[in-house]
């Protein structure tokens, strides 16, 4: 028999989110820590295990059902973290393993976005929906697809990488080592780096410009929801570019909805406004005017919460 | 109850191919016709329907379980062909209707690619697969996309037109009006406009240009086979185009492996070893070396009836 509890972590470039949820789908405690900062993956476990014992012990070890983790490059069959651009350490962490052995829970890992996607599909905006796509606009690009109802995690688990279809070719070096992927232009980090490279090259007027060496994605958002002109132009850039790429994924699995979520994603209709119009423009006509663009329906943090416990039912 | 047999109908640009099947997917009957060369779409039923009949009477309607169609463009939740850039009829086409008006047999559709990936999963090279593509080279470039061990129709019965990714942004002019779809390039037409544009650009020494009004894909796999330097160029070409979308593609839902079909894939190798290549040089590092390209394990023409021939069950 199954217990009540599920304990969700969700990975993420810079911070860690984690939290005790019930099966209605309700966070009971949550927290966070930084994921960088730590010499080793070694050090980010130490500091992990001492951030989750004492809502382990709250929640009480024998009502937890298992973990779910959700994590950049996170494999669902292998339960190791594999080769991640955004993580900030390299190699193979087998977290499935090093969990189960520090609090004898059973484990379970997926990717960050598939675990958003099935956060979304049990308690967000995918509610009854079987076929739609979840992208993450965070640290990276991230993704995960659902079809007739399931995760595609592909032949190996590693399905669902948006982020490294190339957008342009031989265009920005990404941090996979390849160059032009969508992640490098519509990321968090990539809207910074194009309005980086503009203030170099050009000489638009702009509030960006004062502070130009502490630029943040947020930053940009705020100038353009404030009509500055030249954070316009980068979301609208970024929009294009990621318009594009969405065109081509809905001609592959052609789903009802696209979700987003992500610190970028918070910039919604002033982003996902221009997205939606560079989406349609590049579509084959029977995808057109069907496909809905939605932001997560979920507070941002707590889908990859919410997603990754359901692994743990 | 069901009966013990099915029909299936591939209806392709040029041609159309259809069988009766049993259930070990042993093609009992066969027969075809041209797709072209049919005024309207009703012209062309009235010449289906008369080389379905005695096809259908030699195995006893009261024997045949049902009728599988696939079809460009077709969806499998409405039965109907729509606006098929690569039929010679525009417009809707309700064919599961007609079938089932004029023979009085269940019919379901789906698009060709579709069944081609039935058809490999069931009786092919996909047999124990679960997460595979299928990619038809013929007039147009068609794609079946499998995960979980299930097609993906997508919320609207049209997932999987991966001839319609933009492999070149601004390129070629496609039959579906927008420009730059892998289709232009790597179909059995694509390569012939390859050809016919370096012919008219280059001065190539081939000995395609002896014959070049009448180029097609058949004589530049003979060339290339025939060490024609030119052919192979065009060959190297195409290639680099297909392998870069799939190594895109594979980043979506990591398949074990992309298996093609149709006339260019006859080039075998020859086409197929270059795209290969260029798929590896333009992949994520964690899908590397991992999926297999191969060639359908059915005779041509019956992988598209094996596997429409499978919706009938």
């Amino acid at each position: 028999m199954t217990q009540a509890l599920a304990l969700g972590i969700d990975i993420g470039g810079t911070g860690t989110s984690f939290g005790i949820v019930n099966r209605r789908g309700e966070i009971l405690s949550k927290g966070s820590m930084p994921t960088i900062g730590h010499k080793t993956p070694q050090d980010y476990f130490i500091a992990l295990e001492y951030a989750l014992r004492p809502l382990i012990e709250k929640a009480g070890r024998q009502n937890i059902n298992g973990v779910g983790v959700g994590a950049p490059n996170g494999n669902f069959f292998t339960g190791e973290i594999v080769f991640a651009p955004n993580l900030p350490w390299k190699g193979v962490i087998p977290i499935v393993r090093m969990i189960s052995e520090t609090f004898g829970l059973k484990a379970t890992l997926t990717n960050d976005a598939n675990a958003a996607a099935i956060g979304e599909m049990m308690y967000g905006a995918a509610k009854g929906m079987k076929d739609f796509i979840v992208v993450t606009l965070g640290t990276g690009v991230g993704s995960g697809f659902v079809a007739n109802g399931q995760v595609i995690y592909g032949h190996d688990g590693f399905a669902g990488e948006l982020g490294h279809v190339i957008a342009v070719r031989d265009g920005r070096k990404c941090g996979c080592g390849r160059h032009g992927c969508l992640e490098a232009y519509t990321s968090a980090t990539g809207v910074v780096r194009t309005a980086h490279e503009w203030l170099e090259q050009r000489n638009d007027d702009t509030i960006l410009r004062a502070n130009k060496e502490n630029i943040t994605a947020k930053m940009i958002h705020e100038a353009a929801a404030a009509g500055d002109i030249f954070a316009l132009a980068v979301f609208d850039y970024t929009a294009k570019i990621l318009g594009q790429v969405l065109a081509d994924t809905v001609a592959i699995t052609s789903p009802e909805a696209i979700i987003f979520f992500g610190g970028l994603a918070q910039a919604g209709e002033l982003l996902l406004g221009p997205v939606h119009k560079y989406m349609e423009e590049n579509m084959l006509n029977i995808y057109q005017n069907k496909v809905s663009l939605l932001r997560s329906a979920l507070p941002d943090a707590d889908a990859a919460i919410l997603g990754a416990s359901a692994l743990a039912w």
